[in-house]
C-alpha cells in the first residue's frame, strides 16, 4: 500500500509500504476512507516530537472501514464504518480506569502516528480496536467525522473542560487555527460573555468570528481589547492553541487573578514561568493530551446538528496528492488553509 | 510606639513610629500581643516583593488585644482577644463574595505589612476588622494561634487543597522549612499514602519526619526515592515551598502524568516551565496567596486538638528583641529555627 513516511527532520515521502497486518488479539485492520493532517504533524516535521522517529507513518485522524479485526475484537466487524481516535486506550491500566487513556499505560495513549505507524496511508492497524474505534451513524459525513478525531475533543477537553469555562466568562483563545476555532466552538457550550480570539492572520480571525467568536485581536492589541472588556481585570480564561513560548507567556499576562491557562498547544521548546507575577495570582496551568472520554458525547451533539464541526474544512484532496495536501496545510496565511480533508 | 521598619533592600531598624489611628470606621486597633516572622518577610528583605516600599512597617502574623474600633465595625470589642489574619477583606467585592478574600478589591488582600503597615509593632491598624480578626477561645494559646495567621491556612489552602491531596496519594514536598512542615501536616487530614518531605538541612527534614513525613529526601535523591515507591510513575502531588526556581523546576519533574504542582513559594524570578515535556502530560500548576476561607475551621481544630501546629515554634524573644529573632530566623541551618514567636 501507499503511506505517508516521516524521513526525518523536515523529510516526508508518500511511498510504498507493506501492509499493515493483525498483532494482537484485539488489533483491527482499517481501510483509511478520509484523513486529515493535524498541526501536530507540523511540529513532528519541525523536529519538536522527537519521540517519532525515522520511517513512522505519520496521521492520527481517520475515519475508516473495518476489513479485519482480531479474535479479542468484540464490538466491530468487517465492513463497519468506523471513527479511529487519535488515542488508543488498554481499557485496563490505573490510567485508563480513571478515564485518562491519554496517559494509558497499557501501551495506548497518543501511539498512532507517533509511537506505531498511522492513518494517512491506505490502511491502518488501530490497537485495542474496541476503546479506539467508534461506529459512525450513517447521518455522519466523513468529513464531520474526521474532526472528531482528533481537533474536537483536544479543544474541548484539554481548552474548554481543563480551562472551566463557566457562563459569564471572559474567555481568550490565543491562536485560531483548527484547535483554536474548535476552542471557540466548544467554548460557546458553556455560554462565555465573549470570547476573544486572537491571531496574527486576518483570514483566521474572520474565520473564528464565523464559527463564533465575538471580538477578534492581533497579539499586539488584545491586552488593550481584553482590559476595556474587563475593566482591567483580566479573562476568567485564556486558551493556548498555537505552541511558541511567546503565545503561551501571552496567556500568562492576560488572564486575570484567579483565572485558568489551559494550554493546548504541543510546544518544541521551554517557556518562561514569570512566577514573581503570577505566584500571588492564583493561577491555574493546565497541560495536557486528550483522553478522548467526550468523542461519543461529541459526535452525538454533530449527529444532531449541535456543532457545526465540518465548517472548518477549507480544502478536499485525492489520498494520492497528500504532498499537495501537506504544502497547503503548511502555508495557511497564503491559501487560507484551515482543515485539509483526504479521501480515497 | 516601637515597630520594625523596613529601609530598603537588606535593611530594617527596631524604631520609635507614631501610633496607629482609626482611618476608617471599618478599622480595628489592636494591641500586639505575639507576633512572628514569616518567609515572606525574607523574601522583602531580599527585594524579592517590590511592592513593599521603604519606610515600611513590616509582619502579617499577629495575636493581640483590640483596644479600639471604628463606628462601622459590629463584632469586636476593646479587650477581645483576636487573631488577625494576613488577609485582610471588604467582603463586598466580587471576589470576597466567591472566598476568595486573598485577591479582594475592594482594598484588601495581603496588605498588612506588605501596603500598609503591619503588625511587627506594638500597636497596629486592622482595615475591615469584621472579615479579618477572629476571636480567639482561652483553651488556644497564643504561639498556637499566631501560626493561624498564614502559613497553616496558606500550606493548607495553596498547597494541599490547590493541590488536591486525595486518599491514597503519593505527595512530595519540597521545602521543609515552617511551610514545608504546616503542608506536611495539613496534608496528612487527606490520608495519602506517602509524604515525601525534600530539604538540603537535614534538621528540617528530622523536623519533617518529627510531624508527619514518612518519607524524607535531599534534593539530589529525591527522584530516585520517588521513582523507588511508584515504580516510576511520579507524585500524585508535588509542592513548591520555597520560592526559587530550581525547586520548581525539580516539582515538574517529580509529578506523575495527570498530577499537580501546587506552588506555594514565593518568588523573585521567573522559573523555566519545560512545555516541551509537559504539554503531553496533563499537569495542572496552581500559584496563590492565600484566601484565608479555611482559618475558622482550622481554629477549630488547633482548638480541639486535632492539629498540633504549635510543635514548629522554635525559639521565643521578647518583642524589643525582634532584631536578634530576625537573626535566628534567617540562618536556620546554623540555629535550627522553625517558627520564632516574639511575645510582649
Amino acid at each position: 500500500m501507499k503511506a505517508l513516511v516521516y524521513q526525518g527532520e523536515g523529510n516526508k515521502e508518500w511511498t510504498e509500504v507493506a501492509d499493515p497486518v493483525l498483532r494482537d488479539s484485539t488489533d483491527a485492520i482499517i481501510r483509511v476512507d478520509a484523513v486529515t493532517i493535524c498541526g501536530t504533524d507540523l511540529h513532528i516535521l519541525k523536529g519538536d516530537v522527537p519521540t517519532v522517529t525515522p520511517g513512522r507513518i505519520l496521521g492520527h485522524e481517520a475515519v475508516g472501514t473495518v476489513v479485519e479485526v482480531g479474535s479479542a475484537v468484540d464490538g466491530f466487524r468487517p465492513g463497519d464504518r468506523v471513527l479511529a481516535s487519535c488515542i488508543s486506550a488498554c481499557g485496563h491500566c490505573e490510567y485508563c480506569r480513571k478515564g485518562s487513556y491519554g496517559q494509558c499505560r497499557g501501551g495506548g495513549g497518543w501511539i498512532l502516528g507517533h509511537l506505531i505507524d498511522g492513518v494517512q496511508a491506505e490502511f491502518a492497524r488501530i490497537p485495542f480496536a474496541d476503546m479506539s474505534l467508534h461506529k459512525l451513524p450513517a447521518t455522519v459525513s466523513d468529513e464531520q467525522a474526521v474532526l472528531l478525531a482528533d481537533i474536537l475533543p483536544t479543544s474541548y477537553e484539554v481548552g474548554v473542560r481543563n480551562g472551566q469555562v463557566q457562563p459569564g466568562d471572559v474567555v481568550v483563545i490565543v491562536g485560531a487555527g483548527p484547535i483554536g476555532l474548535a476552542a471557540v466552538l466548544t467554548a460557546r457550550l458553556y455560554s462565555p460573555l465573549h470570547i476573544i480570539a486572537v491571531d496574527k492572520a486576518e483570514s483566521r480571525r474572520e474565520a473564528a468570528k464565523q464559527i463564533g467568536a465575538d471580538i477578534t485581536a492581533t497579539p499586539e492589541d488584545v491586552a488593550e481589547i481584553l482590559n476595556a472588556v474587563t475593566g482591567g481585570v483580566g479573562a476568567d480564561v485564556v486558551m493556548e492553541a498555537v505552541g511558541v513560548p511567546e503565545t503561551f507567556e501571552l496567556c500568562t499576562k492576560l488572564v486575570r487573578p484567579g483565572g485558568h491557562v489551559a494550554n493546548i498547544g504541543v510546544h518544541g521548546k521551554p517557556a518562561t514561568l514569570h512566577l514573581e507575577d503570577l505566584w500571588i495570582r492564583n493561577i491555574t496551568i493546565t497541560t495536557g493530551l486528550v483522553d478522548t472520554f467526550s468523542t461519543p458525547t461529541l459526535l452525538r451533539m454533530v449527529a444532531a446538528g449541535q456543532l457545526g464541526s465540518a465548517q472548518m474544512v477549507t480544502h478536499r484532496f485525492a489520498l494520492e496528492n497528500i504532498l499537495e495536501a501537506y504544502d497547503v496545510f503548511s502555508r495557511p496565511a497564503q491559501t487560507g488553509a484551515l482543515k485539509v480533508v483526504l479521501s480515497r
